[in-house]
């Protein structure tokens, strides 16, 4: 299928990442089109040189006809309705999609019946910022991208999903859909639930607390700077993960609070903590060379590889 | 008392803050020396030009000679320790200190018989390094230094503490004690709590988590990586306002987890949050310029002042 590999790509949404998408894909050589829902965002699009419509049978009559990629890039809640269209207009392209969670977008691939050519990914890159205006094609640049190994993957969407992000200067991490879920709540979801908390309570502190504020409140607050719109369209999807993840974080936090009321201490939790920071700042990432697409288990290789570490850095 | 705004400073604890604040009042033109219980830490200052001893009397004996403001800058647990010897030697010294903390450091300085030359301090600064090796002059620089006005203060020394957090190139905040450590319990240590509860979830998500792990985890749990002991010497002082604010944010988390599980939305946590960030991105520090030290009800006028965001940029 070598002569796929730079196949077309058409690209559903184009907020900040399916816009960052339609410029990185465009630096790394791809023919490239694009839908927005909104005829201002695929104005601000077409303003900078993109082909960009709010025509989505258009798009995707387009993508039939090439036997282009589909990537969908629309928040959680607008992907049931964008693949009832692509069923209807384009079933047999190559789809993938870079939703924030994986397992109810292969639920509702299926319930499509578009599931023989459907590869998940989750390019992990964002910033507080949304809309095209905030796209650059640099935001893939030395990101993780994931890319499902579910059962039943099919080996030439799956390269032609590898590949395009490696093009686009990522490594790729393979995972099935529930483990994304879980990995994702506990080191992006979480982050996002904590920082609302935390601005919640410095806020409650008036002005004076929120005068004295100085880095770390800074760097905790982050990402509540987030749409709040956004921020639920990312985290409300991954409920049954988020809230095991949150169950087992209040058990954490009331320990702590436990041993500081009772013993003015708060050792467990500061030492498993900066434990877990340094697991973070030493992990360290190991070129996957030994599984080859389409192989007998390959893709159950892929996913254990991925769980140990593992990151494609070429194709396979 | 003009004579004395430039009178020399002896700082005992040569560690991230009192070591860059000796660098800091060097380049401000102030004579200085300091202490360092370690004899090592008093070396690697010294061997960058400092005068630092690891010979405490000997610090003190020469404060007392030349009226030197002292600054304790000691974890909390050192402070009683240092306090004693100083009231052993340098009893009628003009005393601060930049522990994080200020209702324990306030009631240890009473119970030392120092309180009438005391003026609490906070400068709001620090990096995730500790040590000699970590310090630098510019870390105050447009920093906000929290400055005592609890009742009892006393116009000289509280002007000699003003004096040097304005020529380190902080802000000063006016704050009696308890206020300063409830603010700094919810911007401060509840962002460690959190960092470290956080670097807890996603280590125990393993290596694919963590591989996983973007910018939010890693703003997220940044000051994780400070060292155990030095986290615990900073929030463990504090603990009945941080149990405060660690059990309202246990009910925040418990409500968004109860909301998510039974309605499927965090739209209010969600919401408040993105607020919270909001007011801190446009909370506005304004000059204090009307209140005269010494004067009725100073201390109250600029409590007061404090609590409604008002900063000193220049010594009244």
């Amino acid at each position: 299928m070598t002569r796929d590999l730079k196949a077309p790509i058409c690209v559903l949404g184009t907020g900040l990442i399916g816009g960052s998408l339609l410029r990185a894909a465009t630096a790394a050589g791809y023919e490239n089109w694009g839908y927005n829902r909104s005829e201002d965002g695929a104005r601000a699009a077409r303003a900078d040189g993109f082909d960009v419509t709010s025509d989505l049978v258009a798009a995707l009559t387009r993508a039939a006809e090439s036997d282009a990629l589909i990537v969908v890039a629309v928040p959680m809640p607008a992907v049931d309705h964008l693949l009832g269209t692509i069923a209807a207009y384009a079933p047999r392209c190559p789809l993938t999609d870079v939703v924030s969670v994986k397992g109810p977008v292969l639920a509702a691939v299926h319930r499509h019946g578009l599931a023989a050519r459907y590869v998940g990914g989750h390019p992990m890159a964002g910033t507080s910022e949304s809309g095209w205006a905030a796209t650059f094609p640099e935001l893939f640049r030395d990101a993780v991208w994931a890319v499902g190994v579910d059962e039943g993957t099919h080996v030439d969407p799956w390269r032609r999903v590898v590949r395009l992000a490696l093009d686009c200067g990522s490594v790729v991490v393979p995972v099935v859909a529930a483990e994304h879920d879980r990995a994702v709540a506990r080191i992006s979801h979480l982050p996002h639930v904590l920082a609302e908390a935390l601005a919640v309570s410095g806020a409650s502190g008036g002005p004076l607390a929120l005068g004295l504020a100085a880095g770390s409140f800074r760097d905790g607050t982050r990402v509540a700077g987030t749409a709040p719109d956004l921020v639920r369209a990312i985290c409300e999807p991954n409920r049954a993960a988020l809230l095991e993840v949150l169950e087992d974080t209040l058990t954490v936090l009331s320990a702590a609070r436990d041993s500081l009321r009772d013993n003015g201490s708060l050792a467990d939790l500061v030492t498993a903590g900066h434990d877990g920071r340094r697991d973070y700042e030493t992990a360290e990432r190991w070129a996957i060379t030994d599984v080859r697409p389409g192989e007998h288990d390959w893709l159950e290789a892929l996913r254990v590889a991925g769980q140990r570490g593992g990151v494609l850095t070429e194709l396979p």
